[in-house]
């Protein structure tokens, strides 16, 4: 008899049809407990959170058989799906047949059933979404990743591929990594003794990019409404829980857009996020709400009930100088925001949502929309709590003139922005967009606090292993 | 009275209910012609390939006003839509208002009416995807996109990040780009002359990824099924129309999944999206057939409507031995097959998709399984019209010892492989992947020649511009 075909546990708990059934499981072992009669295997294949339990006779299999199943190995098991009397399940699985694919020797495979901290499962990136916790993480992730995708397409959103490699250093959002193929060992001069970039795979010195925003205004001012969702690179030597050498960025841009949509956009787009999670999460949700984050779902259940703040900068610096609350960092019109400062107003002033607009131009960057005033851009920065700033966004200037007047006074170099000047020149478009960090946007949607424990891989000062 | 909100052209001409309605739209002028009384604008907004007609009563507006409505310039029209006498289009805008956001100097502008070859496009990526081609490109490459998600999300496969800076040089899939924050002008070294890494950012040389593979086959070993969906570099010199030096691919990875079940995901998986192309796609797939290839929607069609055929590739070999075919590259069992020898049998002998199986293990990777025969592993390559191979794929070598016999055969560096290797260690399983590269799927969907035309800011040597 040809052997059953596997079904993933999450849809035998999903559905009652399965319930006497025979069926055919795989999946990796957590706990195998009992007595030398009966043994109960709780089994788990990543496609949910829960685990079945296995029911295992001994007398059928023998004692020497099902020695090697251990936490971690990997089983298949065909038996019949029957209802459970125990607690923690509605249906369990009475084996009749058993494979074992791999065992995991208990004195050598790290994941024994004891918890582990997350600086230790960091060191084992490559086992770590074997636990409850990171699968989590990882099947959350995997979730808001389409929840984007599917929020900007039913919008009518084109998905663009702005490049990885860049040939232009021109935003300068931060420094960055070189990509080259030139022998470091003996790097090639020209006569003057510079490095001799003709000979390196692109003629010219190359780096990984810090923000698609540039590109993706050339897709907007063509295509209409793009959104980007891709690598970014920073080659900080920050080693904070909240900063990744290489971290995944979403960047709408609308063209016919000004600063209230985009702040419409942004509100929406959030809410829409989080409201998917809520929905589609639930169990991993509330996992991590009763492991890690006591108030996770009230919080992000708050996000998705209320309107955002929004007011100017102006406003939200009047309201910091007028609080009590003493910062590190001190206060005035004119400075760049300290995560303090957000998590003041959004946590204890506002106690919601807030976002902040109209910043003063000098601590934003060139291609922001000049106010009336000369002193402020229609820049909008969502601030959340527990984060800070979320997303960070603008309506771009679309006047040629100002935005070349920009250009000169900051000393940025014209010869690599030729291209984005041209939009301005030919057809220009009043237009908008922003910057979402989609690993800002997990901590806040499971709760962790760290942001190595959201990506699978994550890239720090030092650290590049797997 | 506040200004009517904007509507999508795409939504414009979709609806009827919009007819005879004051609608607000923006756009790009394509074409403006007409006489001294009536002026007819050809605009379009990137939503669609489809322009709306404008009718613009010159008396009304002024000459003086009209003229900088040329081709390139950008409006915002506010009229009634009303049913179209004329050819080629079923509704037309009646204009009451218009707003000109940007010209475009008819001297200046590069995009004028007159048809531009692709080459010359190229050296103005940040323009030409407000050309019809290439906004038809775009969108679907968006759709085909948005498909794989789709469809991956649908069957229960988690989105995995693998990361893009790589430590390791294990796969050897081809040469890699270096990353580095070192000063290039004054290299440190160590005592011996050597590059001293400890200095750069990750304490280590780093590369750009080739593959996300052995990190998706970490995530399919815990989560049970994930795919990729990512940038991969190769840094290798070949100025070809096949060839580009940043890419995307897409790797799904399946535990619990034999060759069989991959060759029925490879198959099932190109079918759902060039079907979703057809389906989502008309306009553009129509246009691209009309402009650039005849036989598109026929091709697109036929793959969707026949089975591929599967064989052995040793049975490749013997067909094409066999055949009177005068190929460049001889045929014997053991080579490398070469897109003339895979187009041979996919278009002349079987007239259909092939999936090639059971490749000679010397040509093919290191983590491929095994075959009992010792000369043939389970790899498996989906070879296409026109295209050649578009998947590449095998099912993985799940025995920690054959594998490791494999590595070291190889002298495969195994330090840059514990990680990879510990996944046979702990709880094993039988799994299966491949991968697709997206922009060969959009060089068969679309139709189009070269492959620097379906990606929008394309990397080639000496070629990193905007």
């Amino acid at each position: 008899m040809e052997k059953l075909k596997r079904t993933k546990i999450l849809d035998l708990i999903a559905s009652e049809s399965y319930v006497f059934q025979q069926v055919n499981v795989s999946g990796w072992v957590r706990t195998r407990r009992g007595n030398k009669h009966i043994s109960f295997i709780a089994l788990n294949d990543g496609s949910t959170i829960k685990n079945l339990q296995i029911v295992v006779d001994t007398a059928t299999f023998g004692e020497e058989f099902l020695k090697p199943i251990t936490t971690g190995a990997c089983i298949n098991v065909t038996g019949q799906l029957v209802v459970s009397e125990g607690k923690g399940q509605t249906v369990e699985l009475q084996a009749s047949e058993i494979e074992i694919y791999g065992s995991a020797d208990v004195e050598a495979y790290p994941l024994q059933k004891k918890g582990h901290s997350l600086e230790f499962l960091r060191e084992i990136a490559h086992l770590r979404p074997r636990t409850n916790t990171f699968s989590a993480v990882l099947r959350i992730r995997h979730a808001m990743a389409f929840a984007i995708h599917n929020y900007f397409n039913e919008k009518g959103f084109f998905y663009l591929h702005t490049p990885i490699i860049t040939g232009s250093d021109a935003e300068g959002a931060g420094a960055m990594f070189q990509v080259t193929t030139l022998d470091l060992n003996n790097v090639p001069k020209t006569v003057d003794g510079k490095v001799d970039y003709e000979n390196d795979f692109f003629g010219k010195s190359t780096n990984l990019t810090v923000s698609g925003q540039l590109e993706g205004e050339l897709g907007a001012l063509a295509l209409g409404s793009i959104y980007t969702f891709g690598p970014t690179f920073r080659a900080e030597n920050s080693n904070t829980p909240r900063h990744l050498a290489e971290f995944w960025m979403i960047e709408p841009e609308v063209a016919f857009s000004d600063i209230q949509d985009n702040m419409d956009l942004a509100e929406d787009f959030l809410k829409s996020l989080i409201r998917y999670a809520l929905e589609h999460c639930a169990d991993d949700l509330e996992f991590l709400n009763t492991m890690w984050d006591k108030e996770l779902l009230d919080r992000l259940k708050f996000v998705v009930e209320n309107d955002f703040v929004r007011l100017p900068y102006s406003e939200g610096i009047d309201i910091l100088m007028k609080s009590n609350e003493k910062f590190d960092f001190p206060v005035s019109w004119g400075v760049d925001l300290q995560s303090e400062h957000e998590r003041y107003l959004v946590e204890k002033h506002f106690k919601k949502p807030v976002i902040l607009t109209d910043y003063p131009k000098d601590i934003k960057a060139f291609y922001m929309k000049q106010n009336d005033d000369g002193k402020t851009v229609r820049a909008m920065d969502v601030l959340f709590p527990r984060i800070g700033e979320i997303i960070g966004g603008s309506q771009r200037e679309e006047n040629y003139d100002k935005l070349l007047q920009r250009i000169t006074e900051l000393n940025i170099p014209m010869k690599d922005l030729w291209w984005y000047l041209e939009t301005r020149k030919f057809g220009t478009a009043p237009h908008a967009g922003f910057g979402l960090g989609f690993e800002r946007l997990l901590l806040f949607v499971t709760g962790m606090g760290n942001i190595r424990d959201v990506i699978p891989f994550p890239r720090t000062p030092k650290n590049a292993e797997f």
